[in-house]
């Protein structure tokens, strides 16, 4: 709808007379999602769309637009009684761009199935996801019966920008409002290949550091007199590499660290240079905080170029849910339905969840994320209907 | 004179009537030739004027150009006598380039004298060391008896450019006109601060090696889909640097290997690169060969890194003419007229001697090598007197 600004501002969609999708549906609710293209940051629509799904099943709505002008980011917290537990779904209505239309065999926004696959920028991530979790409680609410405990929903429109107005401001309005869920389920998509691969429980850190290195410019011929910021910087990262930083902890692999690059640029065979720079990311496990690792780093560097000047940038602490009731819920609804018993993961990159693990446990699952941010991002209809049915057991497991 | 395209061809200089210098006096020779500009390759009338000194003290004089078109090199041989032993001085006419004039205090072909220090581009490197020998041989010779054994010299025009068709040309006409020297002086500046501190009896051999790194890049949270060419090269340089190559020889400092550069240009912090780049020197003494040592860094860069490309460029091999009879003399000359002690060293950069070491025996000694290659090149007067009294003292010492 608002992908394109030449389009009419009071476009159908945005009509509370329109058709809603079948909420029982998945790939209807699925379709209707992907129609409204929602490009980092969702201008509005698919969540609106959303929204008024919810609330004809039932739940209340709270609105919680944050930031300014072009960052305005819209989001909401949608919630269905007030017993415990007080279960939370997790999910983001943004999308990434889907580049060049031209290369995808169906259009981007259109939803086409054919041969039972559904295309569309966020059928996996995760707009399919999001569909199947709305199914899930619709068919559950249909039973005629009211779930013991109560369920919500924390939508954001950026979780794949800068995330800044998004999860973490509804987090705080909800710490506020006394609405932290006891366990939260973040809808990303977490199979690598195949529906019941992997659950993720947790995720690794991530810290970025740039060193620069200044030493004494010379000639070769006479080093003794020079002081070769190169070799001061080669000693520093030969450190860093000497030993794996761990041998991996109980759910987590070991900490991984990567030189990205080194620079000097000096053209000169003859002369030693007068600085040196490297940049460098770590992956860290629950062994490591990002602070110790900066302390590590600028120790490191202190024993073999005292003169460095390290910058280092934490974007994100590692986290772990360590598995509990509602997680082995979650186990045991993926075996029900696929037969398959998933690795509980804590490996890739990052995701809202990092946010909501500082206020409650947190698992994240969905559907196969093999064409995430691709031409031709695409579902099996079979997956959504696999997911829809797995949500719906651990929904029944936990409320029981 | 030839310093300039845009002067008269038939110059003053090159006229045979022109008063030549009184060659026992080492500041009329040095600044005869200063004043007669031979940015290397010398144009020619420089060396022409030497020439013609030597020809007025009885040598003969053959003069050996090579090289075609801008490479033409002036070059001469001269001798004096037949007998043995055969003494040869070794020199070059060419100086390098003056840079802006404007920052020399006295112009740099003037050859001012002030405050007994005399200024311009090649006081010290090396037309005030040829001076000098040129005056001790004329008084040598002044003095009426016919030296024990037999004088030459062997002057180029191009020492501090590539110096192709120089030395190196004019070596092997002397061995296949047998007059291939006994001995060999270089006079290049090799005292650092005083007349005295060094004499030069070889020279570390050099070479600059490229290391290319291929690797697979990927994105850092999947190390292991990836191959970090950064890794892989920083293994090699840790391999190249863990061990010194030698702990030095006799004669012969240890031997310096410093890496000049190593570059990768990957600003995304996410991502492993797919290349990395290293560049190097060798600084190396006479326990070690060219061959031998590219052969190491082939053989670790295949342990660390298989896919790598290593390209090597060997500047010149180490050499080494240990002490005897002559450069005993010639050390015995610098104590008796300086009262000092001289070390013997083998440091520092390149010089001709490494082309005339293949062929027999060769010292360096000169000038204080302090204001070479620099604005205000300049040398004392009483050094010169100094090195003239030190080169006769050589000459009546291994010509008794
Ligand atoms: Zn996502
Ligand atoms: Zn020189």
């Amino acid at each position: 709808m608002s992908g394109s600004a030449s389009e009419p501002q009071t476009a159908p969609m945005r009509d509370d007379a329109q058709v809603l999708p079948v909420a029982t549906h998945p790939v209807a609710v699925a379709q209707a999602l992907i129609r409204h293209p929602s490009v980092c940051p969702d201008p509005g629509p698919a969540q609106h769309l959303l929204a008024r799904v919810l609330e004809q099943l039932g739940f209340t709505v709270w609105h919680l637009p944050f930031g300014e002008g072009a960052e305005r980011t819209p989001n909401f917290f949608a919630r269905l009684g007030t017993a415990s537990p007080h279960i939370c779904f997790a999910g983001h209505t943004d999308v990434v761009p889907p580049g060049d239309e031209a290369l995808w065999t169906h259009p981007p926004f259109a939803a086409d199935i054919q041969d039972d696959v559904l295309y569309g920028r966020g059928a996996c991530d995760m707009k399919g996801g999001i569909a199947a979790y709305v199914a899930a409680v619709a068919r559950l609410l249909s039973q005629g019966k009211q779930p013991a405990g109560s369920l919500s929903f924390l939508i954001t429109g950026d979780e794949e920008g800068p995330a800044t107005y998004g999860t973490q401001k509804v987090l705080e309005w909800m710490a506020q409002e006394n609405q932290i869920p006891d366990y939260c389920v973040v809808g990303e998509p977490t199979n690598p290949r195949t529906m019941g691969d992997m659950v993720k429980i947790g995720r690794r850190g991530s810290l970025n550091a740039h060193i620069v290195v200044q030493g004494v410019q010379g000639h070769v011929a006479y080093p003794h007199r020079a002081d070769n910021p190169v070799h001061r910087l080669l000693s520093v990262l030969d450190a860093l590499r000497a030993q794996p930083l761990d041998k991996g902890s109980d759910w987590f692999e070991p900490s991984s660290l990567q030189v990205t690059s080194v620079d000097v640029g000096n053209t000169a065979t003859n002369v030693i240079p007068a600085k040196a720079e490297a940049r460098l990311n770590i992956r860290f496990n629950d062994l490591h905080t990002g602070a110790a690792l900066t302390g590590w780093l600028k120790t490191v560097c202190r024993q073999h170029a005292p003169s460095a000047d390290v910058s280092v940038k934490i974007s994100g602490e590692s986290f772990l849910t360590a598995p509990g009731a509602e997680t082995d819920a979650l186990v045991k609804a993926i075996e029900t339905v696929t037969g398959r018993t998933p690795k509980l993961d804590t490996g890739g990159g990052t995701s809202d969840a990092r946010f909501i693990a500082l206020y409650c446990p947190v698992s994240e699952f969905g559907l196969v994320g093999a064409s995430i941010h691709k031409v031709d991002e695409h579902t099996h209809v079979a997956d959504l209907e696999t997911l829809t049915q797995i949500y719906q057991t651990f929904l029944e497991g936990v409320l029981a």
